[in-house]
């Protein structure tokens, strides 16, 4: 198959489009193409194209956009937004990555009373702009036309608040270890039938305080997963499947 | 609660033994542990007991075995033989460690037509005893009783073998590409009922060849993901946790 590149721009059929920094250099440093040579673009978005390359040089690369193409990697019917405690250092990426990968519609980063990070600092280092460029990188890696929207990192009330005023998708599933909340069900007890959209809810290495439990419980879901101990960093690509597992998406 | 070592010679109470020398160098150098010092002991084979330093030096620690506990973790109720193709630099010492952390009952490390690595590599360097302290450690971590035994590294067409022999546990599970086989089956499509035992098989980052496929295809079934493309040492973690799901051990 032709090489794939993330062209935000191409909407429809004879558009010409330039192609974004990163992708222009992929296609000229990289795999050295030229003018003329054909690939495919996706704009992240959910549409997909065969398009060729009109200019390729110092000034970018321009291309144009020929006929729409079924992107390689269907969607999920569920659209997950996935709420995830930052973890300890670059960690944050390859759950980004992974989770894109499975089919994730959005994350959201957020920085819980044990997340050993403060959010001034993932706004100084520009985190958010590093995690959409990984999304990139794992859309165009796993054939998905669209790129999930990494949302600005906010605190863990922020996230309570977004689910009480129904800003996130709803119904709203938190994960917790089983010895962490009485009112907790198991995954298995979870109805089969998928929602529409949810959001799911990620704790950081030190697990959720009392506190945040209890507020979380008075909008969304305590889930449990079979009072395994996994890594931090596993836990999403974990729930993640298991939730995909049961409504029948894998 | 206590700290909690692996004892292999603990059988039941009033056992006399000693920790093995990882286990004895964690207690008196990490945790500084001496003579008196309650601590919990697991033998890996599903049997935990609360256990006191009896002596702990130059001559290693030995261990009064006490009364005897309810592991942590509770066990899986389907015994999961994990046939994982060997991958490249240390990424299956990761893949072992959370396979235990989620459950497995073994893994079995095999090198397939893609694995860049030789059989006689991995003998040389000694790489399967250690997968086996990964394991011992990650069963440390998650409260698991049982350490699964790891197996000695073999090629792709002895696990076909073993299949065909029954001497893995059946029916094996082939983790496929959708594209790689016509006659697969989606992870959905599987019975719910859990067996009671099955050896699943995960490829190497270039996939399976067409011969291991079809090899593969008289002995096991094959299975996809949703046409989901994830790294190769995602797929595991993924793969196991969609089949607990299914068969309702989250």
């Amino acid at each position: 198959m032709h090489a794939r590149f993330y062209a935000p721009d191409a909407d429809a059929a004879g558009d010409l489009v330039d192609l974004p920094e990163d992708e222009a250099a992929h296609l000229t440093r990289v795999l050295r193409l030229r003018a003329g040579a054909a690939i495919r673009v996706f704009n992240g978005r959910g549409r997909e194209f065969d398009a060729r390359v009109e200019r390729a040089g110092k000034g970018g690369v321009h291309v144009v956009v020929e006929r729409s193409r079924e992107p390689l990697a269907r969607e999920a019917r569920v659209a997950v937004t996935l709420a995830q405690a930052v973890l300890k250092s670059d960690k944050l990426d390859e759950v980004v990555r992974d989770a894109v990968m499975m089919g994730v519609a959005a994350v959201l980063p957020l920085v819980a009373a044990r997340s050993e990070v403060a959010l001034a600092a993932l706004q100084r280092g520009r985190r958010q702009q590093r995690w959409q460029r990984v999304a990139v990188a794992a859309a165009k890696q796993s054939g998905r036309a669209i790129v999930p929207r990494i949302m600005d990192p906010v605190t863990f009330d922020e996230v309570t608040a977004r689910l009480a005023a129904m800003t996130l998708p709803g119904p709203g599933l938190m994960f917790v270890e089983p010895s962490a909340a009485a009112e907790s069900v198991a995954l298995a007890d979870l109805d089969p039938a998928p929602p529409r959209e949810t959001t799911m809810i990620v704790g950081p290495e030190g697990g959720w305080t009392r506190e945040e439990i209890e507020r979380a419980s008075a909008v969304c879901r305590l889930v449990t997963l079979g009072g395994r101990t996994l890594r931090a960093d596993a836990m999403p690509v974990v729930a993640l499947a298991a939730l995909f597992a049961i409504w029948k998406e894998l």
